[in-house]
């Protein structure tokens, strides 16, 4: 066996042995490798820990440091003896997936930021080349019970991203998370899930469908635990954590004020990824932790493709800009008037609709002196906004477009 | 007439007399007081402007000011001759009205914070001390063209505010001012009307039921130009300015991209008035204008009247705190699992419901010690989360509450 095969079966293994997101197993493992670090357990657990090889490496542990570690060895020691990590690979064989590690150039970068909670490895079914699906990606989260206008914003959301080249990242729940997978796979996008429990095992089971769709059209499921393994409540939290570090940006669609889609926006936060939130009716509690992480600064306020794009830096400011001087161009089409200088518009509001006024009087009126009334009248009428009748003047109703 | 009198005059004089916020007026009236500074133009008007007597009080003016004090008097000598101060002020007496000024202890004194575009004077009808009013307020605007949605939290909101004693200020036309102004009176709570107009013209006349609503409930309407002056456009933006000021904070409950609520949110951050909006869905045009508020940094995001509260300084931050614990409670008591600690939740977590399962098995799937399992369900035991059956455990299903 290769030193390559023997780290990746020592990962797998790792993967299987502790609860993701164990510092003390990532240290060890960031310390003397994933195969040193398996066979030093082994050997601290037939012969008691021997922590000089691990300072030798690390540098000086402090007292609280042993005790994590021995509390760790005696949490390991109940599942090493049924660990099967050669057999969990089969298994991913035969489904025709793969075992990243993070020397691999499929790795998505991203999670090394996760640092000693980094995941040993990721199990994917689909698209192998995770890495690259996630250099443009965002993830799209909130709540299971979300409402109907929730799942269409996370569709329309994942839909315009995926039609712009980007990648989806959300989990593998009903409600918003599969609105966004829908959403990507309907503009035949790429979508990636991340699952709590292992890549064999589709949960919840009405979702079984929507994740061979996800693998059809592309896109990947991935896990942390082999597969066989249990989604259980912790290994949810800890999913979270992937997903915020997974993405570009993290954008919550709808959350109660708690919930496991608040979770991954303060994990995103931590990791110095850009937060979104996107806003909804006061009313409506399934908006109440979006709007609790604008009020906290925790999240910018996003509506559409455009300011998520923004948000992940996956665009120039200019686009959105773009998008805001359109908004200020429709707004003024409908009020053309904007277009004429302050007395013109003063001038104008006092013409009376229905009997004239004369030039004094529509002076007095718009409170400017008679030498600009003129002015402003001789520009309205040739504007079309004012007209002459009978000696004064009236203003002209605008046409109906 | 005494001097407070010809002051009272001079400044109904001007608020006739020039159109609101103008500088150039608001300057003079500053720097020689309201009647001089009418005796100035009235002299100014006859023999041209003597501006040293100007620069006296004032300092040094540049060529500039001098321009923008000759184009001023062009503007004013059209209105001069038809002034009738005193008849509008009869008027108002006939309307039971009140005139106040700047010296009045009734003046509302955050409309100072205008400087030389404060008001000369209000014109008031109604309860005539605003100033005790404003005192403890918050404005409530937005759209015409507001949705039911946000009718209904305009609504809530000024019945909330104005339980809790606080007056609400805001605009007289349809949509969200009328539905904040009719929140606060369904409180019987005070509510202030800033109008465009005169005091005496219900605008629009759909709401003029509503005004002597407000009148009767012990609120006001108040405006900067005399009665019988007509609402125009300009006199609208204008007035944005005044609701601004009036209010200890701002709150955009609906508005469109470009819109009047909007001018009123960019006043009051220009004054320092803490801003707020409320966020809506991003399906509603109606609320696109909050939306940006929110993500140009110029508004807070506000959902309710604790947060309002907040937000205008009336409250303690405790309060505040107080609901978002409560809020916290509300989540935890729903979920009372988080009541347990990560080790005894793992563990529950791992019991399985139906079969039982021993106590290796069921360490080895929540991936702790077994001596860490065998504390967990002891206390899962007491707590009834768990129980034994046939030599192993199983989960208790929760209660149905």
């Amino acid at each position: 066996m290769s030193d390559v095969d023997a780290d990746v079966l020592a990962r797998a293994t790792w993967s299987a042995l502790v609860e993701p997101g164990d510092p003390v197993a990532g240290t060890l493992v960031a310390t003397l490798g994933a195969a040193a670090a398996l066979a030093w357990v082994r050997c601290a657990l037939r012969e008691g820990p021997d922590l000089s090889s691990v300072e030798e490496h690390h540098g000086p542990l402090v007292d609280a440091d042993r005790r994590r570690v021995s509390r760790a060895l005696t949490r390991w020691a109940v599942r090493l003896p049924d660990l099967d990590a050669a057999g969990a690979r089969d298994r991913l064989d035969r489904l025709d997936g793969a075992l990243l590690v993070p020397d691999d150039p499929r790795w998505p970068a991203g999670l090394d930021d996760l640092g000693s909670e980094a995941p040993f490895c990721l199990w994917v079914r689909g698209e192998p080349d995770v890495g690259a699906a996630l250099e443009s990606s965002v993830a799209v989260v909130g709540s299971r019970a979300a409402t109907s206008y929730g799942e269409r914003v996370a569709f329309d959301l994942a839909d315009a991203l995926a039609g712009g080249g980007l990648c989806v990242v959300s989990g593998g729940a009903y409600g918003i998370d599969a609105a966004a997978h829908r959403g990507a796979v309907a503009r035949a996008g790429r979508t990636i899930v991340v699952l709590a429990g292992g890549v064999d095992r589709a949960y919840p089971a009405g979702n079984a469908r929507l994740l061979e769709t996800v693998v059809g059209a592309g896109g990947a499921l991935v896990s942390e635990v082999p597969p066989g393994s249990l989604p259980t409540k912790s290994r949810f939290l800890q999913r979270n954590r992937l997903i915020a570090a997974a993405g570009r940006a993290t954008v919550v669609v709808e959350a109660a004020w708690r919930s496991g889609a608040m979770s991954t926006a303060h994990h995103a936060a931590r990791l110095l990824r850009p937060v979104g939130a996107v806003p909804g009716p006061v009313t409506s509690v399934a908006s109440a932790g979006c709007h609790r992480l604008l009020r906290e600064g925790v999240a910018v306020c996003v509506t559409d493709a455009v300011e998520v794009r923004e948000l992940a830096g996956l665009v120039g400011a200019e686009l959105a800009a773009g998008v805001a001087a359109d908004r200020e161009a429709d707004a003024r089409a409908a009020r053309p008037r904007d277009g004429l200088d302050s007395t013109s518009r003063r001038v104008l509001d006092a013409l009376p609709r229905r009997g004239p006024a004369d030039l004094p009087r529509v002076a007095s009126l718009a409170g400017v002196s008679l030498g600009e009334a003129r002015g402003a009248l001789g520009l309205l009428e040739l504007g079309g906004w004012a007209r002459r009748r009978d000696e004064g003047w009236v203003a002209v109703p605008p046409a109906r477009s």
